[in-house]
C-alpha cells in the first residue's frame, strides 16, 4: 500500500487535512481515487490506515509495523560537498538509519546552501524513509557553522580524519559500554527510546578539516578516527562511517 | 604530483609509449610541458617517476609508496541498477578497496549495458583509484549472467538478501579464520598477495533476487546475509556491505 508522510499539525480529530501538494501527489502521482486507502506516517514512528476523502483523509486505524529502526540515535554532521553531492548523502544516510543530519559550513566549505536546497533535502529524507521502510523521518537541521555543531555533542562523538594515525572507527566502536543519557533528538519519538545511546559522526569536506577545526573538535570531546588508508570522497565517507556504526549496534 | 595509469603493454625498455588520449590528458588537462614529471602507475601496484618527452615518457626511477591496499581481495558482484547508478557503484567500490567488480545481469535486471558503458566504468575505476591513492586499479569484468558469476566463487562468498532472517554480514565476518587459497585475481599484482583470503559479495538489483537465484547461489556455496532491517537501494547496498568487509580486514 502507498505511504505518505504527514506533519503532526495536519492531524485534526480523526481527519488529516491534506496540503495541495499532497492532494496532487495522491491523485496524480499515486493515482488514488475517492475512498482509496493509503498509509499515513507522522515521521515519529506512528502509522495509520487512512481513506482519501476530497481534500482530507479519514483515519481508520493505527498500524503496528515491524520496527526497522536502529537501537541507537545516530546524528550525522557532514560538511557540504560540492554540487549536489549532499542529495546523495541525505538519501543514503536515511536508508542506513540516522535520526538527524546536520549540514556543516566548515572552513573549506565552498557552498552556502539556499533555502531551496534545504527543502529539497527534507523531501529526499521523506522519500528515502518511505522507500527504506523506516518508521521515522530523520530531521535535517538548518546548516550551521562547525563550531555551533560541536555544541550539539551526543553521548559519544567521532570526527573522521583522513591520513594521520588515528585509530580505526571499527576499533573505537568495539567499546560500546557508554550509556544512553536520554539525549533523544525528539522526545515525542517512539523510537529510538531514551535508554539508547546517541552518537554523532562528523565528516569533513573535500580537502578535509583544517587543523584548527580538528583541534577544536577534540577539545569538545570528539574522538578522531580513521576510516581506513584510502582517501574517500566527501560523498563516500559518511556512508562508510554510518555503515560501521549501524552494524555495530543493529540487534 | 600528477598521476597517470599506464597499461603494462605500453612500457618498452625505459620508455612509456603514450596513447593519443594520454598525450591529450597530460598536455591539455594536466597542462604538463616537455620535460615535466609525473607518476606512472601500472595498475598492479607499481609506480614510477616519469618525464614527458613528446609522444613518450622516460622512466626515471621506481617510487615506493605507502601501501593503501586491503589485506584481502574483495570482488563485488553487483546486479546492474537502473540508469547510471552503476557509475557510482564503480566509483565508491574502488575507493573502499575492491580488486574486481563483476557487473551482473540477473533475472530482474532491466539493463543490458553497451560497450560504451563498460569503457566508462573502466575510466571511472582508474580515476577513483588515483583519487583514493590506491596502488592498484580494480578490474571491471564484462557483464555476465548471474549463473556464470557463481562459477567465479572465492574463498568465502556472501549473497546479500533483503527481508527474511539471514544472519547479519557483520556476524559472518567475525569468523575470519578461512585461509587464503592463493586465488589472487592477478598473479602479477604486488598486492594483494596470495596468502590473503579472497571474498566475493553478491548484491541484487532493485526488487531483489528471485527465489531461484538465491537458491542457486546457496547451492554454489554463497552464504545468505542481511545488511540490517532497512531496505537499501541497489546503489547503496554494495557500499554498506563493502564498508563492513573492508573494516573487518583492514590492518
Amino acid at each position: 500500500m502507498q505511504r505518505l508522510a504527514i506533519a503532526p499539525s495536519q492531524f485534526q480529530n480523526q481527519q488529516i487535512i491534506l496540503t495541495a501538494e499532497q492532494q496532487h501527489y495522491l491523485s496524480r502521482v499515486l493515482r488514488l481515487r475517492e475512498g482509496d486507502r493509503f498509509i499515513a506516517m507522522d515521521g515519529l514512528g506512528h502509522w495509520w490506515l487512512a481513506k482519501l476523502e476530497g481534500n482530507q483523509a479519514q483515519i481508520l486505524e493505527p498500524i503496528l509495523q515491524p520496527n526497522t529502526e536502529l537501537p541507537v540515535a545516530i546524528t550525522l554532521m557532514a560538511a557540504l560537498p560540492k554540487g549536489n553531492g549532499f542529495d546523495e548523502v541525505v538519501r543514503y544516510s536515511t536508508e542506513v538509519g540516522v535520526v538527524a543530519i546536520v549540514p556543516l559550513v566548515s572552513d573549506r566549505t565552498l557552498l552556502n546552501p539556499s533555502t531551496g536546497k534545504l527543502e529539497r533535502w527534507r523531501r529526499i529524507a521523506i522519500e528515502a524513509a518511505e522507500q527504506s521502510e523506516r518508521q521515522i523521518v530523520p530531521t535535517i537541521l538548518d546548516p550551521v557553522p562547525f563550531a555551533t555543531a560541536l555544541s550539539l555533542a551526543k553521548d559519544k562523538n567521532y570526527i573522521c580524519v583522513a591520513r594521520g594515525d588515528s585509530p580505526h572507527l571499527r576499533d573505537c566502536l568495539q567499546n560500546k559500554d557508554f550509556a544512553g543519557s536520554g539525549d533523544s533528538p525528539n522526545p515525542e519519538s517512539r523510537i529510538p527510546n531514551p535508554q539508547h545511546p546517541s552518537i554523532a559522526i562528523a565528516i569533513g569536506p573535500e580537502g578535509g578539516w583544517t587543523a584548527a577545526e580538528t583541534e577544536k573538535a577534540i577539545a569538545s570531546g570528539f574522538q578522531p578516527v580513521s576510516l581506513g588508508r584510502r582517501i574517500l570522497r566527501a560523498v563516500t565517507a559518511p556512508l562508510v562511517a554510518l555503515s560501521l556504526v549501524a552494524a555495530a549496534f543493529e540487534d
